[in-house]
């Protein structure tokens, strides 16, 4: 109806009718850091402590707040996630798998997943990127890599 | 048990044995502004940006969180929104319409939509509206025109 | 920067610049209920329990959840918010009043508690209102009365 | 996959493939106050108002919130919630019923509600208790008090 | 206002003159666990993981959000906090310390991480200490232990 | 004081004493998509609507949530936030600008702005994107281009 201004506006998917079935989603997605702050992660020697469980918790509450980040997100029934780093000698790779019995996919909920985990890795080690001014840290390579109904 | 105190307090309905049907709500409301400030929107030329289409998206993430605003509301797993405007001379129209297949109805999420819509396109017209006090300004025919089981 | 699509986006005000002064807003707004639903709230006879007092903490809530709410709101440092009723024969009136020694005004914040507000004795009312469907409830009248910098 | 760091991570159990049935839990806390306290509130005469309802109220709002306030914890669709409280001479006694018909308990739920009832009631008393700086102010006794499957 | 109904409502306190220092609160609170529990614990061999870490995150998250919890609480600039545990052969001790530098006093965020934290240990043992319904688990003592201006 | 347990923990850093200055930071990131997309973005002809406005919108308010997603980020007085995108054939860029007068930094917020507006891009193409299960569909480049102090 917004007929006299000049934007079609956004919309809010009907999935009512949709049937519910078991969904995964699996995402993933890299941090690049410095070998010496890799090096302090496997350490434990970081002043804010624990990372990767930090970065695990965080990515978890993530899933679960999807729907409140991404605007057109429904709220979902999440049944399970699971959070899994890979550590190299210079970044470190997320793994972020969901599950719902639900009436839509859960692909956002892994990307949101993966990106906050990424995000907290980059806050917990802050005090030895930050000193060049985090010329190398990066986050990239956020993909879905499997998707199921079953 | 609240027997030694001059209070019932109060209770969230138990909605544990009801049926999951879909359920739809529609509310409707208005904000009276000023004919300049509908001239602006129309044009797109506030400072703060597209109002529509802010308020469109501020009203859907407000459904999503009606069990958080109102006390008493249950959670809802939401699968539909929408919500559209109808722009007038010197007033603009909120529709909003809300589905779910569960086991209450869904007004206070629609009109909770309808509220935070209209008060979201309120802060984006902010700057002309203030300036003689929000004389004008106003919201108001917030009412429930359906709802319907399934 | 979106020069090549067809919408200017929205933005933040900077308010960064902005002295910090006492800002204080006060807010109105009107709920129309039948007569028989004003009778059990005065004699607290409504099966959800204490319609004002719960209104009263929903506002107060809501208020503090405001840039939550509302997209480009800014986070505020509330100091003070009341929130009062006033009973009458067919209607309940809410005004809310804010304060906050802050860099921008805080009228969205007492909008948001009346809204809130009311909505909620909506919701604590709904099993008398709804019996017709709600021809009669309706939430008007929302408005500022009063904006100053102290 | 946390093979080269020292700690196992955390994860959230999997429950998609549990049937969804009728879950009960009750629990119960205290919290110790003053007498001059429960005078007050029992003659509604302190200064931030309505002790139990604000308490009942908060409580309720956070047995919604536990899988936002509690890392591992499954979003539930929460059916029914009951808060209720004992006012003896020296402390107050709550009592949080949860329902919800789903894959895995709400006792978590009911916890909250009681821990969050209690935290407001310390919190709108503390303009007495805090005299002698909370020398016997205390929650203490949260436990399960039921826990069934239906 | 409320003279027409039979209750005196709620008041946030109005804290807009008091001046900003920096104010200290520590809290402490114990939960009683089993034997075996702990021994896992301690050997960090529990299904869901690393108990005490993502307590402590679960606490100072908690912390953060201690206004959206309790209706009354101001909304404050948290500037530090920190969460232990003293691990004992039945039972744990958790002490939060939070500052802020701000108009009112920080015992309420300490509380509620207290609170928290001994909850997302509940959680995160349950699977061990539901064999008996949880007829040991009892969380307790949770008082204000430092509250001082600087 | 973890002493009993294989963990050092997580911890706050303590903020108090640090002076409030304003911070900006700027950060910037990819979205990878196929041509047909951004086609079809650049004529918002896509089923969800508009694509960049929702996508501003949500990193505006993921900006504001920064604390509640990073455990140990500190709540922030947010002055003032700026998204913009670029269009390219194959790719869209998105910049965030956060400024706050604080006590630390506000990369983390201008990092969290970036990830969640490209996340709501990912969101609102799904329809077309996951065609072929999203082989192309990445987000790269997340990085900080500029933080300063004033």
């Amino acid at each position: 109806m917004l007929t006299h201004v000049d934007d079609k506006g956004v919309k809010m998917v009907d999935i009512s009718e949709k049937s519910e079935v078991i969904r995964v989603a699996e995402a993933e997605g890299y941090i690049k850091l410095k070998r010496e702050t890799i090096e302090l992660i496997k350490e434990n020697k970081l002043e804010k402590g624990n990372v990767l469980t930090t970065a695990q918790i965080a990515g978890i509450m993530a899933v679960k707040k999807t729907h409140e980040l991404i605007p057109l997100c429904h709220p979902l029934p999440i049944t399970s996630v699971n959070i899994d780093f890979e550590v190299f000698e210079d970044k470190i790779k997320c793994i972020c798998k969901v599950k719902a019995k639900y009436k839509t996919g859960v692909e956002m909920e892994a990307l949101a997943g993966v990106s906050v985990a990424l995000l907290t890795i980059w806050d917990m080690v802050k005090s030895v990127e930050k000193k060049d001014g985090y010329k190398e840290t990066e986050i990239y390579g956020i993909k879905i890599i499997k998707k199921i109904k079953m």
